[in-house]
C-alpha cells in the first residue's frame, strides 16, 4: 500500500526508541499524556477549516451504515490540535490549568503520496493551555523542552529559531503592507520559493515592490543568537504600538529562554520565520539541524490566542510545538543519521540438543528475572545457524550450554559485537552476561 | 462521541503504565515490535471473513475521492491478526523465522456501542510464526509470557486455562458429533448461554441429546491443575487417532509449561475452553482472574495451521494471544482494581514572588537533570493554591524557595503523601527530593 510508512522490526525498534525519548523528555517538564480517538465527528473536524485540508480529510463509515445509504458522520483526525481543542472544551471542568499536555499519535491526510509524505504519520505535540490569560513565560518554556528533546535524541547540533507574529505584523504596518496574514503566509514560503517568487506573490496581494524588498531584507538578516539578537531588536525599534509590543515581548522571551538554561548557540531570533498557519498570534518557533539545513524545520509551533473558540465560550490561549516524527524518521534514515539497527533482544539462548532444553529454559528464565531481554531457541540447530540468526537480527549476545558445557557445569557466552567468547560457571551466567 | 474511550490525563497515565508493563514483558521474551497502518486496502481486509465482522468494518475515503464518486478502497483494521498475516506475507523474505512479534495498537469496529465495548480499542498481541512447521514447544512459551505479564500487572491471582481443539475434535468424533467447528462454536458459548441453551443449539445442528449431554459433562470437569490435569488426560484416553494426538500434544504442552517455570496453580487443563474463531487448530488459551471470574477471559488465543494462506503460498503456522486492553482497563476501573491515580509529574516547583523566578527555574533544571519529572509554576500564587493544584493532580512533592528560604540559602520540601515538610540546604535540593 503506497503512501504509508511500514517498518521492519529493527526499524520499528529505532522508531519506538525515538518516541520513548521524546515522551520521556516531555514528561520531564511535567507535560501529561492524553490520547484522543482516531475518529472524531465530522462536524467537529470540519468546523474550522475550509480549503485544502478539508479535501484531504478521511471520512469513515461502517459497512453496515454505508449499506443503509447514510452519510459518513465520522472522520479521521488530520492533526492533534483540533482534537486537543475539542478535548479541552469537553473536559474543561475536570482539567487543571495551566494544562500542560503531550500527545503522540498518528494523524491522517488523504494527500497524494510523495517521498517522505505519508497518509498516516506520527505527530508528537506539546501544548500549554490556560484560561483567559497565558503568561509570556510559557513561551520561554517551549524552547527549553525542545532543547532537552533534541539533545537527548542526539542527532547533532540544532538551533531553535524564534520570531514573533506580532513583531512581523508591526513591521508590515510600518512598511504599509496589508493584509498581514496573507503576507505572512508568503513570507513563510521564502526558503522554498526564493525571494523573487515571494516578491511576485506579494505584489499580487497589493504589496509594492519597494515594501516587499524591505521586508525581505529584514528576513535576510537570518539567525541572530546571543547579544546579536538583542542588538537587532534595538535596531528594529518601535515605530508603532504593534511593533513596540512585538519587540518588547520577543526581548522578554529571549531573556527568559536564557534563564531556562538553553545554551546561547542553540536559540536565536530569525525574522524570516513566519509559520503558515493562520491561528498563530505571537511567538513562533522552528528548529533546524545545523549540519542538515536541507531537512527544513524538524520541530515547529507557536502561540495562539484562543484554542477552542468553536467549541466553548471560554477563552483558552496556548502555546505549543509539534514534531512530525514519521517524516523526521524518514529524513534521518535517508541522510544516514540513524544509529545502526539494534534489537530489543539482548541475549539469544541457544540450543544444540533436545536434552539441553530444560537447562536452556532455566538459563533464559534466570536472565529474564534479572531484567535481561532474552529469546530462546526451542528447536536444536547447528551453532553456526544460531549465530547467523543473532547477527542478522541485531542481537549482541549468544549464550549456550551444550552437552560439554553441561557436563562441566559451564555456559558459553559469545559477544557478537566484540567477536569474543568465554566460558563461565553455570551459576554465574547472569553476572557473565551483565559483564559484557 | 459515544462508543469510544477517552481518558482524563491521570487515567491515561495509568493506561500507558499498563501498556509499558505489557510491552516490557513481551520484549523480555524476545518478541519484536511491529506496527501496521490503521488503514489497509479493502480487498486485503475483507478477503477472509464474511458474516458479522464484514458489516462492522469501517470504510475510509478522502473527501476529495468521495467528491469524485469513487468507491472507498481503504478500511480500518478490525483486529491485529489480518494485518499480521499481510505484513508477514509482504515482508517474508526480510524477516527471520521463527518470527516473534508483538503489536500494541488500536483496532476499529463499527459495533453498536455498549458499556465496555468500544468502536476503537487497544489490542496487545504476541504471535510466533514459523515457516512450514512450528514446534509444539512454542505452545508452551505462550503461557510463560502470559504468566510474566499478569504477574507484573499485579491485579491479583490469575489462571491460564489450556485446551486443545484437536483433543476436542477427537472427543466429538468419539461422541459422533458433526460438524466439529459449529459444535466448537456452541461449546465456546457455554459460560454465557448456560448448558440448556447450548444443548438446544447443538440439537439444531444435528447433535443428539445424549451426545450433547456427554460433551457438557466433560466440559463441566472445569479447571484441572498440576497432576489432576494429567490424570484427566489419562482418563480421556485415545479412542481415535485425532483424540490420541490431541491428548498426547496436550500432555507435552502441559509438561513443558511447567519446565518454563510457570507455577502449577497458575495453569491447567480446562475442557470447556473452545474459542469461537474458526482458524484455531490446536492449543487454545484463556486467562481469568481468580477473584473476578465475572470479568471473563482477559487474555486469549491459540495455535493455527496457516496464518496467511490468502496472501502467500508459503505455509505459515503460528501461535499467539491477545489482550483486549481497553475493555480490560474499563473492567478493572469498574471493579475498583486500579491503583490510585498517580501523575507522571514527581515534583511541582512552586513560585511565591516574581523575584524568585530565576532561582525556581534553576531548582527545576537541577531536578530534571537528575532525572526527576518536574513541573514549574511560572506565575506566583498563594502557596495554598499551589498545594491544591499538586494534590488535585496526583503530584506527591512540592518544592519552593520563597524570599525567606532564599535569604537563608534553603528550600522547603513538602511531601503531600506523608503530609510532612522540611527545609533543606539549597545545594542539597536533589538529594532532599530523592530521599522522599
Amino acid at each position: 500500500m503506497s503512501g504509508v510508512m511500514e517498518l521492519l522490526p529493527l526499524e520499528q525498534v529505532a522508531f519506538e526508541g525515538m518516541i520513548d525519548v521524546i515522551r520521556r523528555e516531555f514528561e520531564r517538564f511535567g507535560y501529561l499524556p492524553i490520547a484522543t480517538p482516531a475518529m472524531e465527528l465530522t462536524e467537529v473536524l470540519l468546523r474550522k477549516t475550509g480549503g485544502e485540508t478539508e479535501r484531504q480529510v478521511y471520512l469513515v463509515q461502517s459497512t453496515g451504515s454505508a449499506e443503509q445509504g447514510d452519510d459518513p458522520d465520522l472522520a479521521l483526525r488530520f492533526d492533534l490540535t483540533v482534537p486537543l481543542a475539542r478535548y479541552v472544551a469537553e473536559h474543561e471542568h475536570q482539567l487543571s490549568f495551566p494544562f500542560r499536555r503531550h500527545q503522540i499519535q498518528p494523524v491522517y491526510r488523504g494527500e497524494r503520496p510523495q517521498r517522505g509524505r505519508y497518509r498516516e504519520f506520527y505527530q508528537c505535540d506539546i501544548d500549554v493551555i490556560d484560561r483567559n490569560e497565558l503568561s509570556l513565560r510559557f513561551d520561554a518554556e517551549i524552547p527549553a523542552v525542545i532543547n532537552s528533546v533534541f539533545a537527548a535524541l542526539d542527532f547533532g547540533e540544532f538551533v531553535i529559531r524564534l520570531n514573533s507574529r506580532r513583531l512581523l505584523a508591526g513591521l508590515m504596518e510600518k512598511l504599509e503592507i496589508e493584509p498581514h496574514v496573507a503576507a505572512l503566509r508568503e513570507l513563510d514560503r521564502l526558503d522554498r520559493q526564493g525571494p523573487e517568487n515571494v516578491i511576485a506573490s506579494l505584489s499580487k496581494i497589493g504589496v509594492t515592490n519597494d515594501a516587499a524588498q524591505r521586508l525581505l531584507e529584514l528576513a535576510a538578516t537570518g539567525l541572530r543568537t546571543g547579544s546579536d539578537a538583542f542588538t537587532l531588536l534595538d535596531e528594529i525599534g518601535g515605530d508603532n504600538d504593534l511593533l513596540k509590543q512585538g519587540v518588547d515581548e520577543m526581548r522578554a522571551v529571549l531573556t527568559l529562554v536564557r534563564e531556562w538554561g538553553v545554551p546561547e548557540h542553540r536559540f536565536g531570533l530569525d525574522l524570516s520565520i513566519a509559520r503558515g498557519l493562520d491561528y498563530y498570534t505571537g511567538t513562533v518557533y522552528e528548529t533546524t539541524l545545523v549540519a542538515h539545513p536541507e531537512l527544513g524545520s524538524i520541530c515547529s509551533g507557536g502561540r495562539y490566542d484562543d484554542l477552542a473558540g468553536q467549541y466553548t465560550k471560554s477563552r483558552l490561549p496556548g502555546v505549543g510545538i509539534s514534531i512530525g516524527l514519521s517524516r523526521l524518521f524518514w529524513q534521518l534514515q535517508n541522510a544516514d543519521l540513524l544509529p545502526a539497527a539494534k534489537s530489543t533482544v539482548e541475549v539469544l539462548v541457544g540450543l544444540l540438543d533436545d536434552a539441553g532444553l530444560p537447562e536452556a529454559l532455566r538459563i533464559a528464565a534466570e536472565l529474564r528475572d534479572a531484567g535481561v531481554n532474552t529469546e530462546s531457541v526451542l528447536v536444536p540447530d547447528r551453532i553456526g545457524n544460531q549465530l547467523k540468526f543473532a547477527a542478522k537480527n541485531g542481537i549482541d549476545l549468544y549464550v549456550v550450554a551444550g552437552e560439554n558445557e553441561r557436563q562441566r557445569g559451564e555456559v558459553l557466552v559469545r559477544n557478537l559485537r566484540t567477536q569474543t567468547q568465554a566460558s563461565a560457571d553455570r551459576k554465574d551466567v547472569v553476572a557473565a552476561v551483565q559483564a559484557q
